[in-house]
């Protein structure tokens, strides 16, 4: 009855139903559908379920999986494994398998090496159309899609590609070189995925051949996988800017609060600075109440807007928006938007402190401080950034702690220290 | 000279030099390169320089323009043209290019209907795979590029498709109703993009059939322009979380201020909040002013972990991962957080306090009211978003909003209101 009901679903319905389920009952279906599963499933399956499921099931079922999978998503099923288990299951492939699984496994995570499959298409210049054609015919071992074969010289160098469509519009007898695209896009092994997701989007490649260090054919990177890191990244980023690590929905309690902590701690300490600030004022602020009243509206609004600049700011890096030659008018046009900013928003802020408090002096130190404060906001939101990635750190993650730590330091220290001298 | 320049570039570096450009130096940049011009460089260029573009430049050059483009991108280059203008290009185009491109235009920005191309190969079931290969040998005026054709019935309704790859290795007298795939995805002309987008990267997809209210194959969606989408998509989430709108780098100090002021009015009407509720408390902050001192601690951490939640919520909603067989699970798992996040941060916080301060009450406050405001942020962070997408609203923009206000008000009237209790 279940195999039924599974038979029902496409491969990426059946990864969700998997994903709902709790640990044992994943085991449970799996090996109730047996030799009915489609191990394309492990492909789609989120890095918490996979990591769980790759250690909790025999080796010579993932043997077979791996048999079965293209080389990428065979490497991203038993990527997790212990060195022993995974030496367990190469021992179980074929000779061809293993070698092109083990070529994957010299290249770390989150490189084009890791996410090439060696499922491709490579043919002589000299071949014919019609024996191209005959020889894909005749072959068994093809990947199941492909958009384009490869041209390559005795030592396996790229010489260039052939779009099948473009392949099947020509006469047979024409040679492969003759209409072959020579100035083809290809991928070192060695370079991160985050780059080769940023030439197929720019070049709107369907795949790009790897090539080694000796400059040799040795993968292809496809788009469907590009896709899966073009959505990792954003989401790693997204995730980044507020403040968490690599967590996914479906991760436990412990490993969520892991996740989060560092970052809850790091704000912490941060937010201890507004107190050592707020202390030197600690008489002034007895003077004038009031003054502890509307003081967490200058930090708030600093922040948001120094999260407005940055969250822009660390986009257009990600996507390459944002370089030497624009950053100089990217600045100034955010300086200007910050002042702009600050006076729009510190003359609403001025009249409503005179209402509220009948206070002139409010008004016109609230309204002082905000323009300063909306001025370093707006500086901080894209030069840190900047800096950091300068500096080759990733902005994504740190950038916030030191924006809102610095507009609430600056907008407590403006409001009171204002305040303080104009009441003394 | 320029020309000699321009043509050793490729098309999506040239549009970078196009957008670095002053507004009169792009349109005699597009001049100066005459034919040389590749019109595929309008596809590739920001939305901002494509308006300041379409107004600029002829509608001579543009209608040439559209004429060598494939619909989606003709479309894209005149979509935000006034009625008048658009009409004066479609009256120089062909029939046949003005039709397809005028169904484009029925269906709205960001659907598959605007987003898909004309150009396609559809046959006949009864055709066998010779009679294709002919066919499209013969003809000129196919796509570019393409990985799979469509077999339709006579009233143009999809019954399936061959990819390249299976015609290419069938013989010739086969047909093609014997090698179709006939579960072939189908996309509605009217369907969202980002929906298009989420089917694209769930069934790993390079294309897809686009069909209008009859069910007539009218356009087909490509996976280069749905990487677009995706990386559009996930930046307009980035972005609202982040309080700004559709904004761009290349935008004007203008359009950027318009772009952040209504965000940040918002946040200044929230940010009042915060003043009532210290209002409440000035006698208990007179009679221990260390209160004012400690009390943005408390307001910024529950708004930090909010932020949180939140952002893996939102994330997690556009990406369908969240949905309600898991929520329950996972609001469960937030609330634990939220109460050991606030275990942990309020015994620190207690003990600095008291250290600071030597004031076990306010070590003790200050640790009851951060327990209280993490659980409320962890709730809000997840319960907000999940309710305005069951509302039907996005809940990028607007859940940061209501996030921070409530963690602010929350976050002083635990710590003030239990302060002045333990005071009085
Ligand atoms: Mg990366
Ligand atoms: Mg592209
Ligand atoms: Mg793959
Ligand atoms: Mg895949
Ligand atoms: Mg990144
Ligand atoms: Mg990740
Ligand atoms: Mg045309
Ligand atoms: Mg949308
Ligand atoms: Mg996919
Ligand atoms: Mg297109
Ligand atoms: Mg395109
Ligand atoms: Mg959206
Ligand atoms: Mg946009």
């Amino acid at each position: 009855q279940v195999k039924v009901l599974a038979s029902g679903l496409r491969t990426p319905d059946l990864a969700d139903v998997i994903e709902l389920l709790a640990d044992d009952e994943r085991v449970q279906l799996i090996e109730t559908l047996g030799n009915d599963l489609d191990y394309e499933v492990f492909s789609q399956l989120d890095e918490a379920v996979r990591d769980q499921l790759s250690e909790a099931l025999p080796n010579t079922l993932l043997a077979k999986a791996v048999t079965e999978l293209d080389t990428d998503d065979a490497a991203y099923l038993i990527e997790s494994l212990e060195e022993s288990d995974r030496q367990e299951i190469f021992d179980q492939l074929s000779f061809d398998d293993r070698s092109a699984l083990e070529r994957n496994f010299e290249y770390e995570e989150e490189t084009a090496g890791r996410l090439m499959q060696s499922d491709f298409v490579a043919v002589a210049p000299f071949w014919s159309v019609g024996r191209v054609i005959d020889y894909m015919r005749e072959t068994d071992d093809l990947p199941d899609t492909f958009s384009e074969i490869f041209v390559v010289d005795p030592a396996f160098r790229v010489l260039g590609s052939v779009e099948l469509s473009r392949l099947l519009r020509t006469k047979r007898q024409v040679l492969v070189e003759e209409i072959m695209n020579p100035d083809r896009h290809v991928v070192l092994a060695t370079e991160d995925q985050e780059e080769v997701a940023r030439q197929f989007a720019r070049y709107d490649l369907m795949s790009a051949p790897v090539i080694d260090e000796n400059e040799r054919l040795v993968g292809v990177v496809t788009i469907d996988d590009v896709v899966d890191v073009i959505q990792e990244e954003a989401e790693d980023d997204m995730h980044a800017l507020g403040g968490v690590g690599d967590e996914s929905i479906a991760d436990s309690v412990l490993s969520t609060v892991r996740s989060r902590i560092p970052w809850l701690m790091v704000n912490l300490g941060t937010a201890m600075l507004s107190p050592l600030v707020i202390q030197n004022f600690d008489a002034t602020i007895e003077q004038m109440v009031a003054l502890a009243v509307m003081m967490p509206v200058v930090s708030a609004m600093g922040g948001n807007a120094g999260t407005q600049t940055m969250t822009v700011t660390v986009r257009a890096l990600a996507t390459n928006k944002l370089g030497r030659v624009n950053a100089p008018r990217v600045i100034t046009r955010e300086a200007l938007v910050g002042v702009v900013n600050g006076l729009v928003l510190s003359s609403i802020m001025a009249l409503v402190a005179f209402l509220w408090f009948g206070s002139g002096l409010l008004g016109g130190v609230i309204a002082a401080a905000m323009i300063v404060n909306l001025l370093v906001a707006a500086l901080a939101g894209i030069l840190i950034p900047l800096t950091l990635s300068w500096l080759k750190f990733d902005p994504a993650p740190s950038s916030g702690v030191f924006v809102t730590t610095l507009t609430d330091v600056v907008g407590f220290f403006a409001f009171l220290g204002l305040a303080s001298l104009w009441l003394s």
